[in-house]
């Protein structure tokens, strides 16, 4: 399997790894790549992916051991695509052959074929094979998939071509066979005989001892023997289509997709979150609790924010202005478009035009919707006169960004086109820089917190020597410098974070910030950057107190990310439970019968005036409806009130997360709300 | 002058009238006109336009002095092009023969020809010509550019010209005209026994007894007699260029404008506010005071909010929210752009497409971006079912619309092409109307007192029978249903407002708000609407209480306009001094010298903590330049911080506005300063 095979494969299988990765994305939206290209993007893929060997062999070999079962259990004439390992387990794509139908049935004797598989200790021979007999013996299996793949890689340059060859022992042979599809067996009986003329040198098998169950052209690190892999840690997963290569013009395919992870208990920790997450999806979520909604004439990745979404981005933005505030930032706001000689002179142009929006031509110049806040920013820093004295300036805005994303890639509020990012950019000397990186770390870390985010990981990417000045800002000193200050923060604030060598920003070390959810799925939501080349091409200065303009250093940081994918992230987070500072309605009144809906009107205009967001449902529906109704609304106080209620002035809670049910005065009520909305508690 | 010069300089002096008329501002843009629109227009105009007769005979008859006084005292050759009356008095363009040179000394010895003139008592006489006779009077004058005009005048059908002709007795004749010019003594000499010749029929004059001083071609309404105008109610203003209809391809004239209203009160009273308006203008204030900047890269008509400048928008923001909230309203966001389907619904495609930016084109889709909120606000109405239960539902957003507008005509703050507007749109049924209608002229009245407008107007405009089916929806029970209920609610609440007929938009009511500065200029800054069409054409519909599907009624208001209109507002009524609420940096600590920089720290902090803008000036100033900085800055507070004041943990108070100095406990300072925030207090 080449480099741009297996970089495509990637590429389908891990989509939201590469998000971050401005390079491939890029190359995801022209498609156009080399394999050179393919190459590098696969050295950044693997670094991006931190799977480990350990699981990456097991995987893998399972995908092999799949294609093995499915001719095996169901169609010996399957073609085969691709299959490799995924973040997940593995899959491996099939055109079967005319009157074969999968479902459940076939998916279940496919996991038992593949239980066994791996009990008969099988083994994974490597043989490396020149062009002429590995397509040979691609023409002998009858794989013209693989046919196309070895003349591209042919063509290409490659002259040597990874063969992987199961084997079991020609004494069990048949007893280990008896039950597989007898055309299967025909058909590699055929192949044994074939490949035992071609004399393979070196072989690490022999042909009177070892029989040939499996054959596949790859180059991906596998098991040495399936009882390696232990039986209870995969499983089939589901059935998808999939076109050749990913391009429509291609046949369909289907794709079959298995789990596999370390062992029993984290295959089943991971079925159990993906159950969990299926309950948390954001889109259906955001559509039950009235969040946002998006529509065809506005245009896909725009959306729309419902009034309940817009409390929650509205208060995620207060906190963002009130953390802002104490760590002394100032607010700026500035238009979502500007002339391209802006983007010309911050580089957008052309290096991040693909990622942009078409170009507006009017009065003979040539406009552009913002993707990134910074040269807007950077002008503002540059419209008046800076001395020392005005340094660290932490220019703040909840900036609406505009980016091209394929329409296939949008997701929900994941991927879209349209984001309100929790932006800033903090301009200052080399001196302040290590206690500014060290204020936006700690922002980072309180934010967590409040959010009741357990897990978050930083991955620092530093310089490579060899870019310098190439790839990299031609200041090696600074870069040291820098990444060493950098990761003595992280030390210092203890901090978990990664290193990758050679993946900074062409501009300075970038640090990104990995959270996972409450049912541990990973989401990257953030990115700090470090800047030490673009305030030079804005000019940008400042008279230090020697009397001297010198050139400030930036830092990007979006600790909140944007809008758009936070609200996503704790709609997850939370299930849509939210604590009651970020909760759209925050206490709902049911009154059990009409004579106290005068009752219930009074006690939610005294919290109104508190400023909390409560409201009678005065409907027609049922008393148990309404209660229902408020549940389902995940309201995380409901408060009923009677005739007793009414006649002690009290009330009657039921909180929505811990299912408590008891009665309060008013006065203590609300003052407890009002601390838990100050404290922002969870 | 035909209509279409007469539109064509009414909409050169008074372009600031128009930006409320659509059409009119669609064909500044197209400057293409036909005689027939340009009628149309100047309806629309003079109905915009409320200038009386009583003034705007004086004001027009002052330009035919000017020329003539021009001719009389300067360069008896000048050529005339138009000089129509404005709104603060009246202009005329000339061309002047080479070698007069134009400065003070001409202007003073002008307007002493014009003061002479006016002692004149010259009479104006109208006669009507046809084409012939018309044209060898203006070839005998030698005015080239009218002779332009009455041939086109001529081709559009015109057959009668209306000439004005000023006299004075003969017998006075050589007494009034000592001192003129001589030639023009011997051009008009020449003129008279040319006339004489004509035998004009009917005239108003004898050239036996009344000698002719100037001729001019005119429609417009003159004095009778120049002694009805008074001496000291004009005054020459100022000299500009023009060009000839406006055309950079004609030649350069040069405008001379003049100053003229009631009475000398009125003059000096217009002189002292454009004074005070020019100590205003908030180009220069917003300069000063960092409020905002523009920048090349960026584009003309996109303001960069600098912090002073975020700060005053972000608390005019919480104040619209805060109020918004009070009143029921629920706030949503929505993206910048759509797809042109989204337009096409709303009409605004293509009716309005020459103000919006232009298309971008995107996978085969056609963007654009908003010019209004209010297809965006339809779409989050439509995204879910409503019920009569879920009215009235007002959804508010301060959302940012792009508009095309000419390069030329971009204004600071005032006309811009990127603009947050104060938006919301209310949907209700036909009974709540009246309610809700009632609640946003309350809103607007409780802004304008917060804001201390004292002077406001509202502007209804209505709908015209003819009209109906056409121009209108047809349905003139609900129109005249309407109308009636908005004139009671104005007339109930005490509003101020002139109605207009025939001027509604096509969906509805339209009322307009005119508000007057501290300093008493006008400044058209909102506008409501009524619209019972649009809710139609977006398929919005609630379910009555009787089962039906219903089509909502909407109200779209914005009463504090947009950010970038109110603050350059704001910025001239307030002279740039704003209320503590709105200043951008509220308190300003001075030590007296260093030692006391300490103190100066601690109360700051204390201050930030209590959510005050303070800060401590700890340059290199001296101390009066210090105090001078802040004052320059109209920093509310100043306060001196000296031994005195350490020891006795008190504060030495200076007061911008009052200017008043005293001494004051921390604790009752802060108090003080957080009822004046809180109660938004002037």
């Amino acid at each position: 399997m080449s480099n741009i095979e297996r970089f495509f494969l990637l590429l389908q299988s891990r989509n939201k790894k590469y998000e971050q990765n401005h390079k491939i994305s890029l190359f995801l939206n022209t498609k156009k790549i080399t394999l050179k290209q393919s190459k590098t993007l696969l050295f950044s893929i693997s670094a991006n992916n931190s799977m480990e060997e350990s699981i990456l062999k097991p995987r893998h070999s399972l995908s092999h051991i799949l294609a093995q079962a499915v001719q095996r259990a169901i169609d010996p004439q399957a073609k085969l695509g691709i299959g490799p390992a995924i973040d997940t387990g593995f899959y491996y794509d099939f055109i079967f052959s005319d009157g074969i139908v999968f479902g459940d049935e076939q998916l279940k004797e496919l996991n038992k074929m593949m239980v066994k598989i791996v009990k008969e200790s099988q083994i994974f021979h490597r043989v490396e094979l020149k062009y002429e007999q590995a397509k040979d013996i691609i023409k002998m299996l009858g794989q013209e998939f693989k046919i196309e793949l070895i003349d591209e890689f042919k063509a290409e340059g490659e002259t040597i071509f990874s063969y992987y060859i199961n084997t079991i022992p020609v004494a069990a042979k048949d007893a280990l066979l008896k039950g597989s599809n007898p055309d299967y067996i025909a058909k590699y009986e055929k192949i044994n005989t074939y490949i035992d003329s071609l004399n393979l040198e070196p072989s690490t098998f022999n042909l009177k001892s070892d029989f040939i169950t499996f054959i596949d052209m790859c180059e991906w690190p596998h098991v040495d023997n399936t009882k390696e892999i232990n039986t209870d840690s995969f499983k089939i997963d589901k059935i998808a289509g999939a076109y050749w290569r990913g391009n429509e013009k291609n046949p369909m395919m289907t794709r079959i997709y298995g789990l596999a992870f370390e062992d029993k208990a984290a295959l089943k920790s991971y079925i159990e979150m993906m159950e969990e997450a299926k309950k948390r999806d954001h889109r259906i979520l955001g559509k039950q609790l009235h969040i946002f909604t998006f529509d065809d004439e506005v245009g896909p990745g725009l959306p729309l924010r419902l009034p309940n979404g817009t409390i929650i981005a509205d208060e995620v933005e207060n906190l963002a202005k009130e953390t802002e505030a104490a760590y002394g930032y100032k607010r700026v706001r500035s238009p979502h478009i500007a002339r391209q000689e802006l983007y010309l002179r911050s580089g957008h142009l052309p290096y991040y035009k693909e990622s942009m929006f078409p170009p507006m031509e009017m009065d003979g110049e040539v406009y552009y919707l913002k993707a990134m806040n910074c040269p807007h920013h950077h002008k503002i820093y540059g419209a008046e006169p800076k001395s020392y004295r005005d340094l660290p300036l932490r220019l703040a805005e909840y900036g609406h960004c505009y980016r091209y994303e394929d329409s296939g890639s949008l997701f929900g509020l994941m991927r879209v086109r349209s984001m309100a990012m929790n932006d800033a950019h903090i301009y200052c000397t080399e001196e302040q820089f290590e206690d500014e990186f060290m204020k936006v770390v700690e922002m980072y870390k309180y934010y967590f917190n409040l959010f009741g985010v357990d897990k978050f990981q930083m991955r620092l990417s530093t310089h490579g020597k060899e870019g310098l000045g190439k790839k990299y800002v031609d200041n090696e000193k600074l870069w040291i410098k820098t990444e060493k200050q950098v990761r003595d923060i992280m030390i210092k604030n203890k901090v978990p974070f990664v290193e990758v060598a050679n993946e900074a920003a062409f501009y300075g070390p970038k640090i990104d910030v990995q959270i996972w959810s409450a049912i541990g799925r990973e989401f990257t939501l953030a990115t700090n950057q470090v800047d030490f080349a673009v305030p030079e091409r804005f000019n940008l200065t400042f008279k230090d107190k020697d009397g001297v303009e010198k050139t400030p250093i930036c830092i990007h940081r979006a600790p909140l990310s944007t809008h758009e994918r936070f609200i996503g992230f704790l709609l997850e987070h939370f299930a849509g439970a939210f604590p009651l500072w970020l909760a759209p309605e925050q206490i709902k009144l049911i009154p059990v019968a009409e004579p106290f809906v005068g009752y219930a009107n009074e006690v939610v205009a005294e919290m109104k005036k508190n400023g909390l967001r409560a409201s009678v449902d005065n409907g027609d529906d049922s008393f148990s409806k309404k209660i229902r109704n408020a549940e389902v609304e995940k309201i995380p106080y409901i408060i009923i009130v009677g005739e007793k209620e009414e006649s002690t002035k009290t009330l009657s809670i039921r909180e929505y997360k811990s299912k408590k049910q008891y009665e309060t005065g008013f006065k203590e009520f609300v003052d407890k709300c009002l601390v838990e909305v100050k404290t922002r508690s969870l």
